[in-house]
């Protein structure tokens, strides 16, 4: 049996490889792949991820599952062990369902959607998107579909980021928060706004870079197995666990874009090093779901970054490098000026207040266009609608409004939620370590983090994707994913920012 | 038949764009990867390697090119559809020959032996290396016996960088060569030297680096298709034909190497940015051979770079940008300095004069060794021998002398010929082009290189490796590779300047 556990572990390896193969053709192309080589790099990467696949659906490694079946229900079920075979099982029967026709259809519809998706939004026009995204759409629904029996259509797409978690979790856990997180921003938006004009200065590109690299190697971030370079949108990239790399955009006229995506990228890195080595090129080496790998970007973004203690410590570091343009702003007004919170259209750029209500409203459209109780037709005026009521704002163009998102005209459906997911997980994960580590604002206070990385490796980190989201969640607090802690955690701060 | 070269173009294309994969993960290891990233690049260098040599082996492409060959033989042969299966079925016959364990175990080899290479130069300790060495040599005498009955065992060698040539041929073309370059070396040794020790002062790398860009702009050089970076070694990388990349490494207190270093590398890229885009994801898809590659750079780095008329129009701008360094020093003795002979131990630093005597001492040594005429244990004595022959100069110790090489480590014998044929071919085509192009020089003196690089794409570049380089020669100069040009030009150009 061992033989062929070595056997399955050498062909997972050879996935793995190439898939990080793919991962640095992927990374290069957004930072430093001379303009003329896309198509080039499109049939690179085409190649290799399909050999990747191919790979791993091969009746082999279907064989070798079968063969081991019996050895890994005699195995300490959170063995290593035992863990690889349950998962690369489960991954095998998904992948295996889908036709490669299927999979070849989308890629081709996605590639033609994401050009309409650019002109239209160029041209505010989101009649010119629509018959695309009815095609993703339809797509994504038969996908769906060859996963049947199931309790809801949406739950595939859900599980392809969050393995195991089904849609009416989501919802249920949806619309607890909603509620409590519109009345917050209500309650917000009744009070005198904080000042913050004073983050939009020219501040030196280089003086940026240099702090954030200062700040995220007090983290932990290690520059021996990562680097950071410029792209146009900020991503971390693992090209094996042994090359962690982040990316961050600096804008010269604004401090948060620079600043807080260091720390927010630096974040997603820090989990993949604390990956344990011994899962290195195999399906247990990458981050346990997407919003556990968001729970980590968030928590060092804004628990730990946009918190007091941290910038007890870092701000007179700050007014150092800027003295003309922070000299004279006191650190209270620094702090409740990053955290001010503002209704805007545009996800990406919403404060922590507001933005799960713009997952929130993305998620409830994706699952009404599923399960066909929303056409596409009628997207705009539903956005809208929403938008007044969970923001208060109606934007004001659909460029501004529906058009906004990449993932739709890529044929990612499914992938929202898990952002909003990553903010309630961190809160989850900062209450239990705040048990643990009782004196954790004091670490803060001085600029010291190792105790509380330690923390995150040893519960968190090193599993990898030993185990499914909610489990580990269980495993580490005691509950599954829920929204209690998050809410906890914004009343108490934004109470005390805007004295509510 | 259509079906089937649609078949066959569609596997080699995907084994192209492995072998780019491949040449990213390279290029990031010597630019950009974290060092603690060695290893895990390792293993996927050597999956992504080895998956592409499966590819192109199988019995699949085998079957293909039996059952095309009728078709093919119907075919114009200088067709590109005629050429990729002919070029194609050579390459399978050669490397189906070639059993995976011997390639494993040269590959296992090589990695100790360099690694002792490395230990064995840092201490001069040449015996260190000895038995690795012995390993090595016997590995590729037992690669080079697959391909029996050859007419010289290092034929197959040789083969491997310079399809179709024999070691018959170099013998004779070097046999000519040796003793009218070792009479020059002499002739010019007898005279006064010219100065040279204004090119060793602090050059500002940044200013370096400019110049070098604009040299190699002026060149062709397409930066939509190429970029550059530093590395410790410079290289040429193409990761497809439309990236084409280079990397230069600056002396912050010599201007040679940055500046004829730049110059070479876009020899390089030229060559690849010129092949014809239909040859692309295909075998024809690179140069033609290693020595036609180096033709190309040593002709931009030295008949071009090195020459007069180019300096009588880029010297006035090197001037300005290092106004204390060389605002003194008029053309005509920067013109002598960058062309100044001393012969001396290490190949990499040796001018054009002495260049090929390094080639050779090393071609005849790599013959002896292989043919089994020499052992390695002799090999120090029989290296200083041809040195003090040859240059006239004995290595003060193995390091500077036997041990200088990474080649031999790495398993690479029959590759140093290559650097000498460059320079040959350079001269013969030099002097074709020259005829078919008159105003050449006055072009040059204007900084007008498109005639020139429009010339090489026609009958070099856009031709890939559709034809053997013997063949192509012939069909460009009406000869094969031949030294005579080569001797032409340098006794012209140092006999005006030695006045010998």
């Amino acid at each position: 049996m061992d033989d062929k556990l070595k056997q399955l572990q050498t062909i997972l390896a050879e996935v793995a490889d190439l898939y990080a193969a793919a991962a640095l053709l992927g990374w290069d192309q957004q930072t430093y792949m001379p303009a003329g080589a896309a198509e080039g790099r499109g049939y690179q990467l085409g190649t290799v991820e399909s050999l990747a696949h191919l790979k791993f659906t091969s009746q082999e490694v279907g064989k070798l599952l079968d063969e081991m079946q019996p050895y890994a229900d005699q195995l300490d079920p959170d063995s290593n062990e035992a863990r690889l075979i349950k998962v690369t099982r489960r991954e095998y029967d998904k992948q295996t369902k889908v036709p490669p026709e299927l999979v070849a259809e989308l890629a081709q519809v996605s590639a033609v959607a994401h050009q309409a998706w650019t002109e239209a939004r160029a041209e505010n026009n989101f009649a010119m998107f629509q018959p695309h995204l009815e095609k993703v759409v339809e797509l994504r629904r038969r996908y769906a579909d060859l996963f049947a029996p199931y309790d809801h259509i949406y739950d595939a797409l859900l599980d392809d980021f969050e393995p195991g978690l089904k849609t009416a979790d989501v919802k249920t856990i949806f619309e607890k928060l909603r509620p409590q997180q519109v009345a917050l921003v209500q309650a917000i938006a009744a009070k005198p706004q904080v000042e913050a004009g004073f983050l939009y200065q020219p501040f030196d590109e280089q003086k940026q870079w240099d702090f954030g690299v200062r700040v995220i190697s007090s983290f932990g971030y290690d520059w021996k197995h990562g680097r950071q370079d410029r792209s146009a949108h900020p991503f971390t990239q693992s090209i094996g666990l042994e090359d962690v790399r982040i990316t961050t955009r600096f804008n010269p006229n604004f401090l948060n874009p620079g600043l807080f995506g260091t720390m927010h990228e630096a974040g997603h890195a820090l989990y993949e090093m604390g990956i344990d080595p011994l899962l290195r090129r195999s399906p247990l080496g990458s981050g346990a779901s997407l919003a556990v790998h968001e729970s980590q970007s968030r928590m060092w973004e804004n628990l730990v970054g946009r918190s007091l203690p941290f910038w007890e410590h870092f701000y007179p570091q700050l007014q150092q490098v800027f003295p003309s343009q922070l000299g004279n702003i006191a650190l209270q007004k620094f702090y409740k000026g990053i955290n001010q919170v503002e209704p805007s259209y545009i996800r990406v750029e919403a404060d922590e207040a507001t933005y799960n209500l713009h997952i929130m409203l993305r998620l409830e459209i994706e699952i009404a266009l599923i399960e066909n109780s929303l056409q596409v037709k009628d997207l705009p005026e539903a956005w809208n609608t929403r938008m007044e009521e969970y923001l208060g704002v109606t934007p004001e163009n659909d460029a501004v409004g529906v058009l906004q998102d990449v993932h739709w005209s890529g044929g990612m459906i499914g992938y929202f939620s898990t952002y909003a997911l990553g903010n309630l997980v961190s809160a989850q994960l900062w209450e239990r370590i705040n048990m643990d580590l009782p004196d954790l604002p004091e670490q803060i206070r001085k600029g010291e983090f190792s105790a509380l990385l330690g923390w995150l490796r040893e519960k968190i980190h090193r599993h990898g994707a030993k185990f499914e989201p909610q489990e580990l969640i269980q495993r580490v607090t005691g509950s599954k994913i829920d929204p209690a802690a998050y809410v906890r955690y914004l009343k108490a701060k934004y109470g005390e920012i805007y004295q509510i």
